[in-house]
Protein backbone atom coordinates (compact mmCIF):
# COMPACT_ATOMS: atom_id res chain seq x y z
CA UNK A 1 0.00 0.00 0.00
CA UNK A 2 1.26 3.63 -0.91
CA UNK A 3 2.20 6.09 1.73
CA UNK A 4 -0.92 8.07 2.96
CA UNK A 5 -0.39 12.24 1.96
CA UNK A 6 -3.49 12.94 4.31
CA UNK A 7 -0.94 11.59 6.88
CA UNK A 8 -0.43 15.05 8.67
CA UNK A 9 -4.21 16.26 9.01
CA UNK A 10 -4.56 12.16 10.03
CA UNK A 11 -2.51 12.52 12.94
CA UNK A 12 -3.92 15.80 13.85
CA UNK A 13 -7.58 14.74 13.81
CA UNK A 14 -7.08 11.61 15.38
CA UNK A 15 -5.38 13.49 18.43
CA UNK A 16 -8.36 15.72 18.71
CA UNK A 17 -11.22 13.01 17.91
CA UNK A 18 -8.85 10.40 21.01
CA UNK A 19 -8.74 12.84 23.32
CA UNK A 20 -12.05 14.27 23.43
CA UNK A 21 -13.48 10.72 23.95
CA UNK A 22 -10.77 10.05 26.80
CA UNK A 23 -11.09 13.53 28.05
CA UNK A 24 -15.06 12.91 28.82
CA UNK A 25 -15.16 10.45 31.93
CA UNK A 26 -18.92 9.91 30.94
CA UNK A 27 -17.43 8.60 27.57
CA UNK A 28 -13.92 7.44 28.03
CA UNK A 29 -14.09 3.64 28.20
CA UNK A 30 -15.83 4.53 24.52
CA UNK A 31 -12.09 4.77 23.49
CA UNK A 32 -11.97 1.47 23.24
CA UNK A 33 -13.26 0.86 19.58
CA UNK A 34 -10.43 2.59 18.48
CA UNK A 35 -8.62 -0.34 19.37
CA UNK A 36 -8.55 -4.07 17.91
CA UNK A 37 -9.95 -7.12 19.87
CA UNK A 38 -6.42 -8.46 19.53
CA UNK A 39 -3.88 -6.35 17.21
CA UNK A 40 -3.18 -3.52 19.37
CA UNK A 41 -0.78 -2.89 22.04
CA UNK A 42 -0.85 -0.39 24.58
CA UNK A 43 2.29 0.52 27.39
CA UNK A 44 1.12 2.30 29.66
CA UNK A 45 3.33 3.91 32.17
CA UNK A 46 5.66 0.54 31.64
CA UNK A 47 2.73 -1.72 32.04
CA UNK A 48 2.21 -3.64 28.53
CA UNK A 49 -1.36 -5.01 27.53
CA UNK A 50 -2.56 -6.12 24.25
CA UNK A 51 -6.43 -6.28 22.63
CA UNK A 52 -9.26 -3.99 23.36
CA UNK A 53 -11.05 -6.33 26.69
CA UNK A 54 -7.37 -5.61 28.71
CA UNK A 55 -7.40 -1.81 27.23
CA UNK A 56 -10.82 -1.62 28.38
CA UNK A 57 -9.95 -3.02 31.68
CA UNK A 58 -7.12 -0.85 31.87
CA UNK A 59 -9.10 2.19 31.08
CA UNK A 60 -11.66 1.39 33.65
CA UNK A 61 -8.99 1.13 35.90
CA UNK A 62 -7.83 4.99 35.79
CA UNK A 63 -9.03 6.52 38.92
CA UNK A 64 -9.04 10.15 37.89
CA UNK A 65 -12.35 11.88 36.44
CA UNK A 66 -11.46 15.06 35.13
CA UNK A 67 -8.76 16.05 32.93
CA UNK A 68 -7.42 18.75 31.50
CA UNK A 69 -4.82 18.78 28.66
CA UNK A 70 -2.70 21.02 26.49
CA UNK A 71 -1.41 19.70 23.43
CA UNK A 72 2.12 20.87 22.61
CA UNK A 73 3.02 19.04 19.83
CA UNK A 74 2.29 16.26 16.77
CA UNK A 75 4.35 15.27 14.90
CA UNK A 76 2.99 12.86 12.47
CA UNK A 77 4.77 10.42 9.40
CA UNK A 78 3.33 8.17 7.44
CA UNK A 79 4.11 4.63 7.45
CA UNK A 80 4.65 2.13 4.20
CA UNK A 81 1.16 0.22 5.14
CA UNK A 82 -0.72 3.28 4.79
CA UNK A 83 -0.63 4.12 8.13
CA UNK A 84 0.44 6.75 10.41
CA UNK A 85 2.43 7.18 13.23
CA UNK A 86 1.77 9.93 15.76
CA UNK A 87 3.66 11.77 18.32
CA UNK A 88 2.04 14.03 21.26
CA UNK A 89 4.41 15.54 23.56
CA UNK A 90 1.56 17.96 25.50
CA UNK A 91 0.31 18.54 29.60
CA UNK A 92 -1.74 17.23 31.56
CA UNK A 93 -3.83 17.47 35.04
CA UNK A 94 -5.93 15.08 36.65
CA UNK A 95 -8.36 16.25 39.05
CA UNK A 96 -6.55 18.28 41.57
CA UNK A 97 -3.20 16.76 41.14
CA UNK A 98 0.17 18.70 40.24
CA UNK A 99 0.21 19.03 36.54
CA UNK A 100 2.62 16.95 33.98
CA UNK A 101 4.29 16.77 30.70
CA UNK A 102 3.43 13.55 28.86
CA UNK A 103 4.27 11.92 25.73
CA UNK A 104 2.07 10.00 23.97
CA UNK A 105 2.53 7.68 20.51
CA UNK A 106 0.17 5.90 18.48
CA UNK A 107 0.33 3.79 15.29
CA UNK A 108 -2.69 4.20 13.03
CA UNK A 109 -3.18 0.63 10.69
CA UNK A 110 -5.71 1.13 7.82
CA UNK A 111 -8.42 -1.09 7.47
CA UNK A 112 -10.88 -0.05 4.63
CA UNK A 113 -12.03 3.22 4.81
CA UNK A 114 -10.67 4.32 8.47
CA UNK A 115 -7.93 3.07 11.32
CA UNK A 116 -7.35 1.51 14.36
CA UNK A 117 -4.61 2.29 16.73
CA UNK A 118 -1.99 -0.69 16.54
CA UNK A 119 0.38 0.65 18.91
CA UNK A 120 -0.11 2.86 22.12
CA UNK A 121 2.55 4.13 24.30
CA UNK A 122 1.86 6.94 26.56
CA UNK A 123 4.37 7.89 29.66
CA UNK A 124 4.20 11.35 32.17
CA UNK A 125 7.77 12.92 31.23
CA UNK A 126 8.95 12.18 34.97
CA UNK A 127 12.37 12.31 35.29
CA UNK A 128 14.89 11.64 38.58
CA UNK A 129 16.45 14.76 38.26
CA UNK B 1 5.76 -12.10 9.59
CA UNK B 2 5.81 -12.92 13.18
CA UNK B 3 6.21 -11.09 15.93
CA UNK B 4 9.83 -10.78 16.95
CA UNK B 5 9.95 -11.94 20.59
CA UNK B 6 13.38 -10.36 21.13
CA UNK B 7 11.81 -6.91 20.83
CA UNK B 8 12.78 -5.44 24.65
CA UNK B 9 16.41 -6.55 24.49
CA UNK B 10 16.63 -5.35 20.65
CA UNK B 11 15.01 -1.60 21.86
CA UNK B 12 17.43 -1.68 24.85
CA UNK B 13 20.10 -2.72 22.64
CA UNK B 14 19.54 -0.47 19.68
CA UNK B 15 19.00 2.79 21.93
CA UNK B 16 22.44 2.06 23.07
CA UNK B 17 24.03 1.26 20.16
CA UNK B 18 22.49 4.57 18.56
CA UNK B 19 23.39 6.84 20.91
CA UNK B 20 26.93 5.66 21.11
CA UNK B 21 27.69 6.92 17.82
CA UNK B 22 25.37 10.38 17.91
CA UNK B 23 26.95 10.83 21.46
CA UNK B 24 30.79 10.65 19.96
CA UNK B 25 31.69 13.73 17.58
CA UNK B 26 33.65 12.20 16.02
CA UNK B 27 31.96 9.20 14.99
CA UNK B 28 28.21 10.93 14.90
CA UNK B 29 27.75 10.84 10.99
CA UNK B 30 28.26 6.90 10.55
CA UNK B 31 24.24 6.91 12.51
CA UNK B 32 23.34 7.58 8.68
CA UNK B 33 24.35 3.60 8.58
CA UNK B 34 21.25 3.22 10.42
CA UNK B 35 18.79 4.74 8.04
CA UNK B 36 17.86 3.96 4.18
CA UNK B 37 18.17 5.67 1.39
CA UNK B 38 15.07 6.04 0.27
CA UNK B 39 12.91 4.46 3.20
CA UNK B 40 13.55 6.21 5.99
CA UNK B 41 11.78 9.34 7.76
CA UNK B 42 13.43 11.77 10.40
CA UNK B 43 11.29 14.20 11.76
CA UNK B 44 13.41 16.70 13.56
CA UNK B 45 12.45 19.54 15.75
CA UNK B 46 9.38 19.35 13.12
CA UNK B 47 11.42 19.60 10.31
CA UNK B 48 10.49 16.55 7.92
CA UNK B 49 13.09 14.61 5.80
CA UNK B 50 13.35 11.51 4.07
CA UNK B 51 16.15 9.26 3.45
CA UNK B 52 19.89 8.87 4.73
CA UNK B 53 21.64 11.47 2.47
CA UNK B 54 19.09 14.42 3.76
CA UNK B 55 19.31 12.54 7.41
CA UNK B 56 23.37 12.46 6.65
CA UNK B 57 22.83 16.88 6.24
CA UNK B 58 20.79 17.33 9.14
CA UNK B 59 23.20 15.63 11.15
CA UNK B 60 26.08 16.67 9.94
CA UNK B 61 24.66 20.74 10.12
CA UNK B 62 24.09 20.10 14.09
CA UNK B 63 26.34 23.20 15.67
CA UNK B 64 27.11 21.40 18.76
CA UNK B 65 29.97 18.92 20.02
CA UNK B 66 29.52 17.20 23.24
CA UNK B 67 26.38 15.34 24.53
CA UNK B 68 25.86 14.67 28.10
CA UNK B 69 22.19 12.27 28.06
CA UNK B 70 20.23 10.57 30.72
CA UNK B 71 17.90 7.92 29.51
CA UNK B 72 15.34 8.13 32.09
CA UNK B 73 12.66 5.12 30.18
CA UNK B 74 12.94 2.65 27.27
CA UNK B 75 9.57 1.36 25.68
CA UNK B 76 9.87 -0.96 23.01
CA UNK B 77 6.24 -2.95 21.06
CA UNK B 78 7.16 -5.63 18.50
CA UNK B 79 5.41 -4.76 15.61
CA UNK B 80 3.73 -7.08 12.57
CA UNK B 81 6.20 -7.33 10.28
CA UNK B 82 8.78 -8.30 12.60
CA UNK B 83 10.09 -4.86 13.51
CA UNK B 84 10.25 -2.84 17.03
CA UNK B 85 8.69 0.18 17.99
CA UNK B 86 10.83 2.31 20.24
CA UNK B 87 9.93 5.47 22.66
CA UNK B 88 12.81 7.16 24.49
CA UNK B 89 12.15 9.70 27.23
CA UNK B 90 15.39 11.50 28.33
CA UNK B 91 17.27 14.53 29.44
CA UNK B 92 20.31 16.02 27.54
CA UNK B 93 22.65 18.67 27.43
CA UNK B 94 24.81 19.71 24.37
CA UNK B 95 27.92 21.83 25.03
CA UNK B 96 27.25 24.15 27.51
CA UNK B 97 23.55 24.95 27.31
CA UNK B 98 20.71 24.26 29.78
CA UNK B 99 19.83 20.77 30.04
CA UNK B 100 16.85 19.89 28.36
CA UNK B 101 13.84 17.29 28.77
CA UNK B 102 13.49 15.40 25.15
CA UNK B 103 11.41 12.24 23.59
CA UNK B 104 12.54 9.91 20.31
CA UNK B 105 10.54 7.30 18.68
CA UNK B 106 12.33 5.38 16.42
CA UNK B 107 10.86 2.29 14.19
CA UNK B 108 12.93 -0.53 13.68
CA UNK B 109 12.50 -2.29 10.17
CA UNK B 110 13.78 -5.98 9.77
CA UNK B 111 16.14 -6.24 6.77
CA UNK B 112 17.58 -9.97 6.52
CA UNK B 113 18.63 -10.86 9.92
CA UNK B 114 19.48 -6.31 10.86
CA UNK B 115 17.14 -3.54 11.00
CA UNK B 116 16.82 -0.19 9.97
CA UNK B 117 15.31 2.49 11.28
CA UNK B 118 12.46 3.23 9.57
CA UNK B 119 10.78 6.69 11.38
CA UNK B 120 13.01 8.46 13.78
CA UNK B 121 10.75 11.81 15.68
CA UNK B 122 12.88 13.67 18.12
CA UNK B 123 11.65 16.62 20.01
CA UNK B 124 13.33 18.77 22.88
CA UNK B 125 10.57 19.01 25.21
CA UNK B 126 10.00 22.24 25.51
CA UNK B 127 6.04 23.86 26.76
CA UNK B 128 5.18 27.13 26.96
CA UNK B 129 4.33 27.43 30.63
Amino acid sequence: MALNPQYEDIGKGFVQQYYAIFDDPENRANVVNFYSATDSFMTFEGHQIQGAPKILEKVQSLSFQKITRVITTVDSQPTFDGGVLINVLGRLQTDEDQPHAYIQTFVLKPVGVSFFVQHDIFRLALHDV
